[in-house]
């Protein structure tokens, strides 16, 4: 049983935060827009509660469910609020052409999260690979990257509440490649696929 | 049936050259060493024959079974011997941490290689996701990514004539993210897999 704090009200915010309260998790909604998340915490039922925007998170794990460009300003407005929490960044910062990253060489939206995160909170990219819907209605694999063992080990106690396998692809540097995958992911449902009702996932040899 | 020259007598060479013969492709070995040429040729079996070094290919696809840093430099030197080729570049262009490539953003060694590639000739990315040993022993799924569509068709014939499963992730940009699925694999068996005996794949929900 995870303790999770979802900032966001939106598509990705519904899809996690209704996997966590069927996984038992202690789930609580934040957002700008009041009516939204009392809206949405109603409607996952489970206890899940409205909390306040800005206010410090009642869950150990902060779920940022915002849009890509969104992400860093909310931990920096959050600020020392989010001290000792795990944040978790699902975003997929893609450019107008989706295929390649709204930012360069070498960074990510989790990286640049941790430079405003307050001491001791620890970022960890995860769920970006997967399409709402497929979170929805699926068992996709979730592969996160971080650099804090700590933090990841929570994260993958997390998601393997919700029913899903959690795979560590390594450092917080491994998030840039994260966000190339959410790329691979858009590429094959616009080419090799030809729908959406897939994720990326991992085939094991027998032996 | 397709008819492929493999450049290069290392293992990659081997793995590839072996699945294709089992398929009942034709197949050709280049290299600089003449012994090394006629050994894998014979070793493979099937009518596998030993070409000459920098002569123009028998095979349609001529798949560059190198080190990350020779496949530019001997697309160059080949030259004209590739008009009219489907050149398939299968290379980790790994940094020494194997956190990130040896070139920059947006590009790879596909794209590199396309620069320096005589008129008529196409590239594309494939098999670079997917380990030796699990190629030589698995059913891994290869990805692959290029700007022709009749190569790529070419490359997906040839891969689901060896009894693979080929994805088609889009244009030759996005070979600079399979790069990236290739450093994903390999952090993948050092922190969330444990062993090698794995490939990336996609799972797809039914319905």
């Amino acid at each position: 049983m995870s303790s999770i704090t979802i900032i966001g009200t939106g598509n990705m915010a519904r899809a996690i935060g209704t996997r966590a309260v069927a996984g038992g998790d202690s789930v609580e909604i934040m957002g700008r827009d009041r009516s939204r998340v009392e809206g949405l915490a109603q409607a996952l039922g489970g206890g899940a509660t409205a909390g306040t925007w800005g206010a410090v998170p009642a869950g150990d794990i902060v779920v940022m469910a915002l849009l890509h460009d969104g992400v860093v300003p909310v931990v920096a407005e959050y600020g020392d609020a989010l001290t000792g929490k795990v944040i978790v960044d699902i975003s997929n910062p893609f450019n107008a052409t989706f295929d390649g990253l709204a930012h360069g060489d070498g960074t990510s939206v989790a990286q640049e999260a941790a430079k405003v995160a307050p001491s001791g909170a620890s970022v960890v990219k995860a769920f970006n690979t997967i399409f709402r819907h497929v979170l929805e209605s699926g068992r996709p694999t979730v592969f996160i990257a971080g650099d804090d063992a700590r933090a990841k080990a929570e994260v993958a106690e997390f998601i393997t509440g919700m029913g899903l396998r959690s795979l560590d692809v390594g450092g917080v540097t491994m998030a840039h490649w994260l966000e190339g995958m959410g790329l691979v992911t858009v590429g094959l449902a616009g080419n090799g696929i030809g729908h959406g009702n897939f994720a990326l996932g991992v085939a094991e040899l027998a032996g």
